[in-house]
C-alpha cells in the first residue's frame, strides 16, 4: 500500500499505456482516484467492461477536473492538439506529464499551452508489447522497466511527487535531457523498429509463393521481426515524424556499417565479419549483466 | 518408441545442433547406437559429461565406421574438409546428410566426395538459439520445427528413411530444391542477422557514455537485435560466405525499402509510413495462424 501523494489522477488515453497505468495503480492499491478518457468510444466502453479507472469519462473536462497530475498517454502525434483542448481547464499546481516516445516535439508542442501555475515534467515508459489498446493492458507492464522523466524547468518537489508515483507503479525512474533521450531511443528502439518494418515489408511484397514460405519458414530471425513491425501503426507513425532528426542521423550510420558489411560478404572477406559478429556478442552479455534481457 | 530405422547414427560435430539430435535420440528412445565426434577436445569433454551420445569419439573414422546415417553438424564452411576427411571410411548404402543453413555451398562442396553407393540427403532443420556449443542442446529442440530435406537424385527409400528419422525426433519436414532454400532462408533467417549484426556494431560505435545507456536501455527492440547478434560467430561467418548470392540479392531489396522508408520520414510523408505499418502487422497474424510465432 502507498500512499496517496495526488487526490485524483486522470488519465487521458486508454491505449495500453493509459490502461496498464490504470491497472497498476488498481492493482497496487494506490489511493488516489482515476478518471480516465479516450476520444473513441469503443476504447471506453472496454475500460468500462475491464474496470479500468474510477471514473470513465465521456468529456475531456470533466476527466481532468480537479486532477492533480495528468498523464497524457496519446500518441505523439496527437499531443498539441490534447493540450489545447484541456489547457483552460486544469486546476492551479496540476503537474502534466507525457507516455510519449519522443521528447524534444512533445516538450515543443505542449509546452506554449502549460497554463501559469501549472507545470510540466516529460515522462516515457520504456515498456510495451507489440499489442495495443485497451485490451492489451496489464498492471505488471512497468514492474522493473525504466520510466525516463524530462525534468525541465518543474520545482523539485513536483518532480519528486510524480518520481514517487512512478516508482510505486514498479518502474524504475531516470532524469534525461530531451535530446539525449531522442539520441539514445533513436538507436534503442526507433531504429530497431524502423528496421523490421522495412525487412517485414520486403517480404510483403515478394511473389506470393515465396511470400508463403518466408511466412511458413520464419523462425530464426524473421519472426523476430513480424512482432516488433506488428506494433501500433499510428503510434510509431508519429514516432517516425517526430525523431526524425534524430533517426535520420542513426540511420545513416546504420547504412555505413551495413554496406562495409555488405561490401565485406561481396569480397568474401570473413575476417571482418567474424571480427564484428565476436563484439557484438559482448554487447548481449552487457545486457545480461545490466538485468534487461527480458 | 521408435522402431530403430538406423542401427548405427554418427554425428559430427557436437554443438548446440548436434548435440541436441544425440539428446534427442535419447529421450525419445529411438534404438539407433548413436556415436559422436568433434575435434574439439573440450566438446568432447561436455559431450561425455552430458551423457551426448553413446560413443565419443576420439577420432573421426571410427566415429563414421558402420554407420547407416552420417549426420554433419559443422559450421558451412567446413563441409567440405570433414567430407574429404571421411569420404574413405563411410559404409556402403550410408546416407550422408548435415544440418547448415546454406545448402547450394553444401551440396557443391559434398557431392564430388560422396563415394559410389553412398547418398547425399541435405538437411536444415529451422532451429536454434543465440547460444552455441554442447552445453546448449536441448532434447526438444526440433518439436514442431520444420526440418528441410533436400533429397537432391537420393532414391526414395533412402530420402524416406531420413524423414521418418527426423520425424521420430520431433520435427515436420519439408522438401525442398536448393536454390529456392537459400532464397527463402535468405530472407527470414540470413538477412535479418545481418541486419542485427549491424546495429548492434553501431551501437558498439558510439561513444561510451551513449553506448553505456542503449545498453541500459535496451528495452522494446534493441534488445531482441542483440539477441540475434549474440549467435556463433564462426557458424554465421561461414553462412554469409556461403550464401552471398540470394543475400546479396535480398539486401539490396532491403536498402531500396529501406530509402523509401528514410525520405517519407525526411519529407514527413506520414500516409506512406502508416500504410506500410498497416500491411507488415498483417505478416504477424499470418504468422500466428500458421502456428510459427515461438
Amino acid at each position: 500500500m502507498s500512499k496517496p501523494g495526488f487526490s485524483k489522477i486522470a488519465v487521458i488515453g486508454i491505449g495500453l499505456i493509459g490502461a496498464s497505468i490504470a491497472l497498476a495503480v488498481k492493482h497496487r492499491g494506490i489511493q488516489s482516484k482515476l478518471a480516465v478518457y479516450d476520444s473513441d468510444d469503443d476504447a471506453l466502453h472496454t475500460a468500462k467492461k475491464r474496470g479500468i479507472g474510477d471514473d470513465i469519462c465521456a468529456d475531456i473536462a470533466s476527466c481532468i477536473e480537479n486532477a492533480d497530475l495528468v498523464i497524457l498517454a496519446v500518441p505523439v502525434g496527437s499531443m498539441k492538439n490534447v493540450m489545447a483542448e484541456i489547457t483552460g481547464h486544469l486546476k492551479h499546481g496540476a503537474i502534466i506529464t507525457d507516455t510519449g516516445s519522443t521528447k524534444r516535439s512533445v516538450v515543443r508542442d505542449i509546452s506554449p499551452h502549460v497554463p501559469k501555475g501549472c507545470y510540466l515534467i516529460g515522462g516515457h515508459p520504456l515498456a510495451g508489447t507489440e499489442f495495443s489498446g485497451p485490451e492489451a493492458g496489464f498492471p505488471s507492464l512497468f514492474e522493473g522497466r525504466y520510466w525516463v522523466i524530462i525534468p525541465g524547468d518543474a520545482p523539485d518537489d513536483k518532480v519528486s511527487a510524480l518520481n514517487d508515483f512512478l516508482t510505486s507503479l514498479g518502474a524504475m525512474t531516470e532524469q534525461m535531457d530531451v535530446d539525449y533521450h531522442d539520441r539514445v531511443l533513436a538507436l534503442t528502439s526507433h531504429l530497431p523498429h524502423l528496421i523490421a518494418y522495412t525487412i517485414v515489408g520486403t517480404a510483403v511484397d515478394l511473389e506470393q509463393d515465396l511470400k508463403n514460405d518466408v511466412i511458413r519458414f520464419s523462425a530464426s530471425g524473421f519472426r523476430d521481426f513480424t512482432r516488433i513491425a506488428a506494433s501500433d501503426p499510428v503510434m510509431w507513425r508519429d514516432v517516425f515524424l517526430n525523431n526524425d532528426e534524430a533517426i535520420l542521423e542513426m540511420l545513416q550510420r546504420f547504412n555505413e556499417d551495413l554496406s562495409y558489411l555488405q561490401r565485406a560478404i561481396r569480397w568474401k572477406e570473413g575476417d571482418k565479419l567474424f571480427d564484428l559478429f565476436s563484439r557484438t556478442r559482448d554487447i548481449r552479455r552487457s545486457i545480461i549483466d545490466v538485468g534487461q534481457d527480458r
